[in-house]
C-alpha cells in the first residue's frame, strides 16, 4: 500500500449523476456494509442503522420524495442512514453489554462512563440526541463511499429528500428511527452524466486550514 | 490495491487514549490535510475550516475545556474542524463562482442551482445552517482519520470539549465559524493506553442492516 492510495480514491471519486441500473455483486455490497459497520461513532454507540432497498416499487416512491433524482431508481442498491431518534437508556446498555460481552470482562473506567452518558444522554431533549446520532451517520457515510470507491462502484451521497416522507414509506417511526442521508449504489451512465468529465472542485488549502504555531 | 486495504485500515485503527508527544512529519500532516480538503460536502460546499495547533499553550488551554484528556497536549498537531457558523450569500457565491473559474466556463444547469441555493440557505435559521454545515464536518473527519491511518499516525476523535470555550480560545465567532470536533495526531504511548490492545467492538451485522427486496 502506498501513503497516496487513499488521496488517489478520493481524487478519483465523484457524485454519478446518472446510473445505468447494473446491479453491484454481492461480495462488494457486503463489503461496502463492513466499512459502514467498522466506521468510528461517538462513544462506540453506533446510532443508526441502514437500509438497502432493491425494491423497484419502494425505489419509486422515494424517489418522488426526492426531487425525483433519477440515480433513486436507477442504482443498484439505494442505501438510507437512518439515525436514532434520541439515546436512551436500553440503547446505551445494549452497547456497553455487548463490549464487555465481546471482551469478556468489565472494565472499571468504561463502566464509570457507562454511568456518566447515562445521567447524561437520556435527559436531553430527542432533537439534541437526533442532531448527535445524525452526525455520526456522515462518518458511516464517508466509509462507505470510500469502500465503493475501491471496490469501483458509484455512488452519490444525497440530503436532497423529504426526511419525513422516506421515514414514513420505510416504517421508521415504529423503530425509533429518522432518515438522514440516501446513497444510491450501482454504476455510472457516464453518457448521460453531465458531471463525471469537469474537474473537481475544492478550496485551495490556503482557505482551509489555519496554522497556530 | 486490494478491495480489503480499507477495511483492512478500518480494522486496525482505534482511539489514542496516550500519546506520547512524538512529531508528525510534515508530509504526512500535509496528506491528511489534503484528505481533509479532498472529502466530499454538501453541494461542494465545504462549509468549514480546520486549524492545526502546535502551540503548547493553546492546547493547554483546549484541555482545560476538553475534559483534561490528555491527548490534547500529548499529540503532535491538536487539529481542530470548525463550521460556518451559518450560510451567507457570499460563502455560496464563492465556491459557485471558484467553480466557474476552476472548470473555465458557465453551466446553466449549474447557475440555476447556485439560485435555488441562494433562495434557500441565507433565509434559513443560523442554528438550522450550523447544524447541516457542522454535519460536513464528520465526512472530513472521517477523511482525516482514514489517510492518518495510511500515514500510520494515530489521532483520537473528541466531541468532549465545550465548544463555546474553544470558539472564544481561537477567536472563530469573528471568523463565523464554530467549532465542532476536536482530531489530536500523533503517536500512541502504548504502556499507559487501556485501550490498545482490546478487542474492537462493532455491533453485528444483522443489528445494522435491513434488507427491503
Amino acid at each position: 500500500m502506498k501513503h497516496t492510495d487513499f488521496l488517489d480514491k478520493l481524487s478519483e471519486r465523484y457524485a454519478a449523476k446518472a446510473m445505468n441500473g447494473q446491479v453491484v455483486p454481492e461480495d462488494k455490497l457486503q463489503r461496502i456494509l463492513e466499512a459502514t459497520r467498522l466506521a468510528p461513532t461517538s462513544s462506540g454507540l453506533q446510532p443508526f442503522e441502514v437500509f438497502i432497498i432493491t425494491n423497484d416499487e419502494i425505489k419509486a416512491k422515494i424517489r418522488k420524495v426526492a426531487w425525483d433524482q433519477p440515480q433513486v431508481t436507477d442504482c443498484s442498491h439505494l442505501m438510507v442512514f437512518a439515525a436514532w431518534d434520541t439515546y436512551t437508556e436500553d440503547r446505551i446498555n445494549h452497547m456497553f453489554d455487548l463490549t464487555n460481552e465481546i471482551r469478556g470482562f468489565k472494565n472499571e473506567g468504561w463502566e464509570n462512563y457507562r454511568q456518566f452518558l447515562l445521567s447524561i444522554y437520556p435527559q436531553r431533549s430527542a432533537e439534541e440526541n437526533f442532531q448527535h446520532a445524525a452526525r455520526q451517520t456522515y462518518i458511516a457515510l464517508m466509509a462507505a463511499m470510500t469502500q465503493a470507491e475501491y471496490e469501483a462502484v458509484d455512488c452519490v451521497p444525497m440530503e436532497g429528500f423529504t426526511p419525513d416522507d422516506v421515514d414514513q414509506i420505510l416504517g421508521l417511526a415504529e423503530k425509533g428511527l429518522k432518515s438522514t442521508l440516501l446513497l444510491p449504489l450501482g454504476y455510472r451512465d457516464a453518457e448521460n452524466d453531465w458531471l463525471v468529465n469537469l474537474p473537481k472542485v475544492r478550496k485551495p488549502m490556503e482557505q482551509l486550514v489555519n496554522y497556530i504555531d
